[in-house]
């Protein structure tokens, strides 16, 4: 295999869930609809777009969302409620909370959640960063959105006790059936959750 | 959404078989890999690959396999047996018949099979190429090596009508049960052909 080819592959299989077989395929076809009369450009226009990604992309100082300038657009966005703060472990969370709508606070991403068998530990999160930002900046509320899996509720156990010090409500976002669930295929522990959380009606 | 995240999250989502989720999941990870102090530079490293790729890699003047000179490491390489081709649909099937190690002959890549269902006729194809390739070069045998399925079989039947004015042995790849394959989970179709193919012990 020429070594230009092989490269591509290896650094496709370098992305997560991609193996060297499905590397491989997607390397031919990029190289292929990069080519010839009806050419897509597809190898180009990505290699431009990483590019552009990897210089142009940066933390948010205060929030560690990704960012192009020093903060980010909801940092900026001065609108939003500065007393409110929702710590989730990544930006497609943070994303996919924005686009609930139901939110008009701040966030701060941890990039991650404590995992020890996968090596990660807090000192790989961005926990040193919100602990200096409360001292900073007082809130009144911080949300801990991680995740509802072990992982999860670890990392927000931890940084719960981390937080103590600080005046501050304490919340997690609640637990139970998803909105158009069905009883029937509700998992077990979602049940057990739903039934002891149950609220008034 | 900054734009230069938005544009990547585009680029990725027009590889095969990877929605604007994943995209979005893959931008993310790329992004957040390539920064900070244990930075392992993935977006400039898959960037650059992307460009090489691009800009050395080309389709082999005989053989329309991937090549980053005129003609591919196959075709130049001489001790190969030049009087036997055979005709696949992907380079991906190339490499899989090359890892093999049971064919010393040479190649040509139609880049497709016939599906018109999908919008993939025949002038889509390298089949010009093939029989161009034949009237200058005269092989003893090609081996349509398409996949054995419908638009597989669809192809190899199109392509041998072409190649019935040319003096040479038309074969196709046997069809059966896969080497360790279990009768019992082998499907109908596959059995029906082990049947009617059945060979003397």
């Amino acid at each position: 295999m020429t070594d230009p080819i092989r490269r591509l592959i290896l650094e496709l299989a370098r992305l997560p869930g991609i193996g060297e077989r499905s590397a491989a395929r997607l390397a031919y076809y990029i190289i292929r609809v990069s080519q010839g009369p009806k050419s897509q450009h597809l190898a180009q226009d990505l290699s431009e777009a990483l590019r552009e990604a990897a210089n142009a992309v940066r933390l948010c100082a205060q929030c560690q969302n990704l960012a192009t300038d020093e903060h980010c657009g909801i940092c900026a966005d001065l609108r939003r409620d500065q007393s409110l703060l929702c710590v989730v472990e990544s930006v497609a969370d943070l994303r996919a909370i924005e686009s609930s709508a139901a939110y008009r606070g701040l966030y701060h991403v941890l990039h991650g959640a404590i995992a020890p068998l996968n090596g990660v530990g807090p000192d790989d999160l961005k926990i040193k960063e919100l602990l200096a930002r409360l001292e900073r900046t007082g809130v009144a509320e911080v949300i801990l959105a991680t995740s509802a899996d072990v992982e999860g509720d670890a990392t927000a156990l931890y940084v719960a006790k981390l937080l103590r010090p600080f005046e501050l409500r304490l919340t997690r976002l609640a637990s139970g059936i998803p909105l158009g669930g069905e009883l029937e295929f509700v998992d077990q522990g979602t049940l057990g959750r739903a039934l002891a959380e149950r609220r008034e009606f």
